[in-house]
């Protein structure tokens, strides 16, 4: 039962900000002027300035997905759950995320450091604008949180009590609908452009990727390794303007709960993959194909040499280097299986990215198919994968034959 | 912090009987006798009789392990965890369990139907005593636990929440040290007769081998698809006396949690691999070593041919048949990992079992060698294991061998 609640707007954000204690050192509450910048699904966000250049973000659950509006009703207590996910990577990596002042349960609302100088990363990659080593900075990052929200740090009771107190039922379902049941079938939230058609029903009517697709369901839904972000895509993360000294900032981890590792790298995996398409169909700068091209494997790389240099502290002394070394690997084939579910369903079903939307014509089919393609192969091919360069080698044979 | 309480005798259990009202039309409590028969390690055991006849059993949870006594304390709250065990097998398969009369949670005790007719499985095995569809009930009864708790029957947030309150840190922590931790290592629970330290020694310094255990460890700690019996070993299963109507009864459950489904059926395994390996060293005849020989078989072809009969009332329709022949491999391979682990614990670590510790000189040896060797092939070849007869292909050739 979800109570009444009053949705903030920009005209009341100032008033609100003024009367909330813990925010007074933050700004000129008296000067604010906010604006609602939400592009998300889910939320309210607003952004608000005050006159000597101080800056907070307001961000707040709506009680209804607001991609869809009233008739998806949605509890918005998930502002507990982004919470939670923002204070454990605040202990274990506090530099890739903004700083969190506070969250009010009254009006669910989550007040944080103002990012106003950087950019969502879709938004830099559809523009053909590099990030080095902002890929690498994701991976340790996952790595970070999980090794120290997992057995390797925790003691087993712990653990036990953790993953029971940060269940996340309907977020998850949104997952479980969206990612892994919607693409494959019949459902009204589906759809794709004209020339994407035949791509399409090539998934839909190959059971051996709709089995295997089902087990990585499976495994989404009852493995719980770490706290994930849950929704670790490239709309996600927002990055430096200043290229210079690039870097890279997580946001949004309300979908945050106990599930396997490989999710949230694969959630980066299928993203940076429609990245790639787009880059190539666009002929951008060999630079910078190159460089999209490679972010899976520095993604990957950095997370490992993360998890290696972590290994030493972990709690868990019966666990063994070798043993690191077979969990790494399964880690990769899960994220490679991850990043195809999270790719294919980018283009089949609701919740598109602007990568590949916004492409017209042949440039759309194009990427479009080979999203498809490859993200059917990394999910059928994942239980081979053996090295992170092999993702982007499959990616390359399937977009040159697209 | 566990509240005083006291413990049953002999003498009291009448008096406690009279006292449950609950218990009144079971029993005569006037002219019941009870009598302590607790073989296990945990809990105290009493089977009283009246003078007509009737009978009940009472199990009371001792606040420490009963078998390294008062300095290793344990919270006896673990019998909830056993009646939320019972409680969800006998929604689900009602005739493999003692009917259970109610639980006391002031004493932490449990009353339930008195098995007088039925003997402890291990105990006829060890006999060479034959009971021809015992092991295909056993799969039976994990395949439905398995559909009826897991996300195939069950609402995604109604198995969350059953995850959550399911939790079981102190029993599962008996698990994680003792099966999967202390076999490999320098602990003082171990041990072994003389003879065996050769073949021991091989198992520690295996580092792939130990590497691979790891990668069980925590599947068990973090993988929870179904509410596992936890300890469905052959001591946890009581037959008929009569052989010519045979059946088991399932008793025991305070392990039980959300674990890996592969586990109860790999408890299984190990065990009837020590049963295996005494029959063959003491040569039963053909017949006996024959059944005892495809018991893994006989349960694994019950527990698939069941899932199969229960797929079609399944939940998740996206959820095709072709993955369910994915989903039973997967598990096969679980099962075979989990059984090399319960069947080298038996050897190497606390709580070893009777079919091979009361096994003397080189007839001790030879068995006690043969289940490691075996144990070890389970767990290192499981990803190549595509049919249950290869786990007594493996276990033949290692037993000619020793």
């Amino acid at each position: 039962m979800v109570k009444e609640y009053e949705l903030l707007t920009a005209e009341t954000v100032p008033a609100y900000v003024a009367s909330m204690l813990n925010l007074a050192d933050k700004v000129d509450a008296s000067t604010l002027v906010a604006e609602e910048v939400g592009d998300g699904n889910l939320n309210l966000v607003f952004v608000a300035r005050d006159a000597a250049g101080g800056g907070i973000c307001i961000k707040q659950s709506l009680p209804y997905v607001r991609l869809v509006g009233e008739a998806w009703p949605l509890t918005p207590e998930r502002v507990v759950a982004e919470a939670r996910g923002y204070s454990a990577a605040a202990e274990a990596s506090p530099d890739d995320i903004p700083v969190v002042y506070g969250y009010d349960d009254s009006r669910y609302t989550l007040a944080m450091e103002n990012l106003h100088d950087l950019v969502i990363w879709r938004t830099a990659l559809n523009d053909g604008i590099m990030h080095p080593g902002v890929g690498a900075q994701m991976g340790r990052f996952v790595a970070r949180i999980a090794f120290s929200t997992s057995l390797f740090k925790m003691d087993a009771g712990e653990l036990k009590e953790r993953v029971a107190e940060s269940i996340n039922p309907e977020l998850c379902k949104i997952t479980e609908d969206l990612v892994f049941t919607e693409p494959y079938g019949d459902y009204a939230n589906n759809g794709v452009q004209p020339g994407v058609e035949a791509a399409v029903k090539d998934i839909q009517s190959d059971a051996t990727l709709v089995a295997n697709v089902g087990m990585l369901k499976t495994k989404f839904m009852t493995s719980a390794e770490m706290l994930l972000h849950g929704d670790l895509h490239s709309g996600s993360v927002m990055v430096t303007v200043d290229k210079d000294e690039p870097y890279g900032k997580v946001i949004d981890p309300e979908f945050c709960f106990y599930g396997p590792v490989g999710f949230d790298l694969g959630a980066l995996f299928g993203n940076y993959l429609a990245a790639r398409a787009r880059a190539e169909v666009l002929d951008r700068s060999d630079e910078f194909r190159t460089w999209v091209g490679q972010l899976p494997q520095e993604t990957w790389e950095a997370f490992e040499a993360e998890m290696w240099k972590l290994w030493p502290s972990r709690s868990e002394a019966a666990l063994t280097d070798e043993f690191l070394a077979l969990w790494l690997r399964s880690v990769l084939r899960d994220a490679a299986g991850f990043g195809g579910c999270k790719a294919i369903r980018r283009i089949i079903g609701l919740a598109k990215v602007s990568d590949i939307e916004t492409l017209e014509g042949d440039d759309h089919v194009k990427a479009a198919t080979a999203v498809l393609r490859v993200g059917a192969r990394w999910i059928k091919e994942r239980d081979s994968i053996m090295g992170s360069t092999r993702l982007g080698e499959i990616a390359s044979e399937e977009l040159a034959r697209t």
